[in-house]
């Protein structure tokens, strides 16, 4: 069995660079569509990029593919099964992508991709599309080459993950038997650099809340009442500035401790750093220094402590010019990022005690629950994420390492919780995609790897599926 | 004399009675067009507000009058002059009004002038409009009655009082004897309650500033950078809540006992609050308990103290839905309003040191000086004053009190120390107008008022035109 699956891997290998400029054009042809799943004008834009994967899925020769209708944006769901004595991956990805502005920051048009050197840009290059695309090119070239996957495949594709949505959770929840898997596969982070693979062995959950604050019955000319009024705006300003100060300590008291569960190895990596991430981190920020709680080392701040940071504050008068109004409302959007164990909806309830607490008088606060995800933690032993370790290894001819990911993929911890099945979280990001930013790219570098990386993977199951599966 | 200026002021009053419906048509017209001075893509609607104006004021009989080309948007200048051994009256409004946002919370739309009750709805129509109209009125009745005004009188109107434009600043610099005058007619400020005249004895000053905030390089993913990287918006919150804490207290060491130096009438005004102006206010705002520094009276915080308010704050992301971006800059609108003596450039350098000394480290910050004025004191013994005081408590049966008002009115200022001249802040506003707010408007019992209040007031300074004027 050995030399088979690795001459059919080769030849899979053969096959993607054979194929490379086809498989990039219809990656553009995806990018283009602008499927915004936050801002309603765009939803058509959703369906339209829901309905091109379905093809895409069909055309490499899924025979069962469909668009599932929710109560917000569909699910595409596909699968391969019935390949006999092998394991079952259940893949994941999202055709959503996240709004664009600020629009005049981007050097292009953010839905007309253009590659610049060896990188692709568009919204929705990393954050999720090119992902979701090497994995279905790895399936693709096994399909051709060996007539079928060499494991058992489900696709499970959202159009709302950037949007907070929920459809998925009720899904999956609905649909446990159906979706049974023997592990996840995810593409939707990043590596460390370039030349250094490495695989997610944690994720921050999240919550997002809006506050809003009242103060006068309506919008008020600071002249006539400035001195007296309330002003929601700065009642927001002191009570953000009370829920985090400048020291970076979150003024949530049932917080204090959380995510300080950890391995002494993490312990020792996230204080010495071996592999200089805060450098680069630096560097990918454009700062000379760290903010935030200096009682943690850095790393540990950003991959597993908690954090509460303010996105927006809507309110009064932001235009050109001078207008001195007092708004009769604002609204701050605010977010946290929570440790694996942390239920957010737990969360929720400590924070609207600290926000309840913490406004200043005269006003009128309330704290809105917009979605919450609880993060999840993998353990580096299982033997799919070995198997995602060895395929990166060859491709990148170097060992991966393990790292916490500060950023929040709910549907991990979803899997983990509903399905009960380990999640290989191995993403082909870099750093410096700017996934929600403006200029949002992709490497082509890193596309070519990972549809390598991805296609070796598969194979390795192949090869281990009994022992992998734990079954018989 | 006295006889036939009576007789001449009653005659007015027929006229404005007989021509109301006629005034109040030309009116509507004129709140039509607009002009709203800080929007570029309005440049043309305040260009045809002030030709409106023009022609308004040659049709009531002026034969010289001129749209005056400036760096910004136009004065509008006429004069009739040459009325032997009467004083000479300067008379000031503003054809410019403010933005509409937010444009959902006015009942009807802000530029189709609808009159529902006793009240006209307009933007514009409390600040200026109906204001500069029924100074017009009541000239025309002159004119109609007597052949030309009962004094000499120099009509200014700028078009970038609600920009905060500097245009007339330099025009009246250039021009001091062109628009030497004996006094000058403001209206543009608001009476206590419709029962209750009042007059302006002091004006606050103004500063309006931008405080830029800047951390990372570029906008950041707050899963991947939370807990290590700067948020502009965040400090934007530290920084605010430090320049003035829930306390009310401005962090501004300079501006301590600004304001102070009052006569004890007017601090036993403010402390005994004998017209019940703080429930006024209350009912006015909406709500139950006031804000701000309690070491000061109500009245006094809201008259004639400094203030510092954010009007808004720019950054990040407000839509709907749950982008989790920490931005690269963030900007805060802030104003501060500023007791007489205060000079707005000087306090711009103490609010730039307390914003250097109390920014969270690891940002950059910029304070930009938008504009200032400096605020005025009239003294309430000055003839020009008393003789509108009379008016009034004729028009109201009831004398008139004065009041200091918390709003800036920077040409005051500058008529005050450019031309010497006494400027009789003589407002019919009301304090429910919302004149920066959504559904602003203008009470139509106070137009007529006020044609006639404005009409007698003129009637009076013919009568005593050598007292007045001081001259022989």
């Amino acid at each position: 069995m050995q030399s088979r699956t690795e001459k059919e891997y080769r030849e899979c290998e053969k096959f993607l660079e054979v194929h490379y400029q086809r498989l990039l054009r219809e990656l553009l042809e995806w990018l283009k569509i602008p499927s915004i799943s936050t801002l309603p004008e765009y939803s058509d834009d959703v369906l339209k990029a829901a309905d091109w994967v379905r093809e895409k899925i069909k055309r490499i020769g899924f025979a069962d593919v469909s668009i599932i209708s929710t109560a917000g944006h569909p699910l595409v769901y596909g699968e391969w099964t019935g390949i006999e004595s092998q394991p079952t991956l259940l893949v994941y990805g999202h055709y959503d992508v996240q709004p664009v502005d600020p629009l005049e920051e981007w050097e292009s048009s953010p839905f007309e991709p253009v590659v610049r050197g060896e990188n692709l840009y568009c919204r929705g290059a990393s954050d999720d599309k090119c992902q979701i695309l090497l994995v279905l090119a790895a399936l693709e070239a096994w399909i051709e080459v060996a007539g079928a996957p060499p494991v058992n495949v489900k696709i499970l594709l959202e159009g709302e993950e950037e949007a907070g949505g929920r459809s998925i959770e009720r899904f999956v929840h609905e649909n446990r038997e159906k979706l049974q898997a023997d592990a996840a596969l995810i593409c939707d982070t990043h590596m460390i650099s370039p030349d250094q693979p490495s695989l997610i062995c944690g994720l921050r959950g999240i919550l997002y809340t809006e506050i809003s604050m009242s103060g006068p019955a309506t919008d008020l000319h600071s002249g006539s009442y400035g001195g007296i009024a309330p002003n929601p705006l700065h009642a927001l300003c002191v009570l953000i500035s009370r829920l985090k100060g400048e020291d970076g300590v979150i003024n949530i008291p049932e917080l204090h401790g959380a995510g300080d569960d950890m391995s002494e190895d993490e312990i020792r990596f996230f204080a010495e750093d071996p592999l200089q991430i805060e450098k680069a981190l630096k560097e990918e920020m454009g700062v000379d220094q760290f903010v935030g709680d200096a009682s943690y080392p850095p790393l540990q701040r950003v991959g597993i402590q908690p954090t509460l940071e303010v996105h927006g504050i809507r309110g009064g008068f932001v235009g050109d010019g001078a207008k001195t109004v007092i708004p009769a409302e604002a609204v701050a959007k605010v977010s946290m990022r929570l440790p694996a164990g942390c239920d957010p909806d737990e969360v929720f309830t400590w924070l609207e005690s600290a926000v309840e607490k913490n406004s200043p008088a005269g006003h009128k606060v309330n704290v809105r629950n917009i979605h919450g995800g609880r993060g999840v933690s993998v353990d580096p032993e299982n033997l799919f994420i070995k198997a995602a370790g060895a395929a990166l290894a060859e491709a990148y001819g170097t060992e991966p390492v393990f790292m916490r990911e500060g950023g929040s993929i709910p549907v991990a911890a979803l899997f983990d919780s509903e399905l009960g099945v380990p999640v290989v979280l191995m993403g082909f990001g870099l750093p410096d995609d700017g996934a929600h930013a403006p200029n949002e790219k992709f490497s082509l570098h890193q596309l070519r790897l990972g549809m390598k990386t991805v296609a070796d993977f598969l194979g390795l199951l192949q090869n281990k599926s009994k022992e992998l599966s734990g079954k018989e």
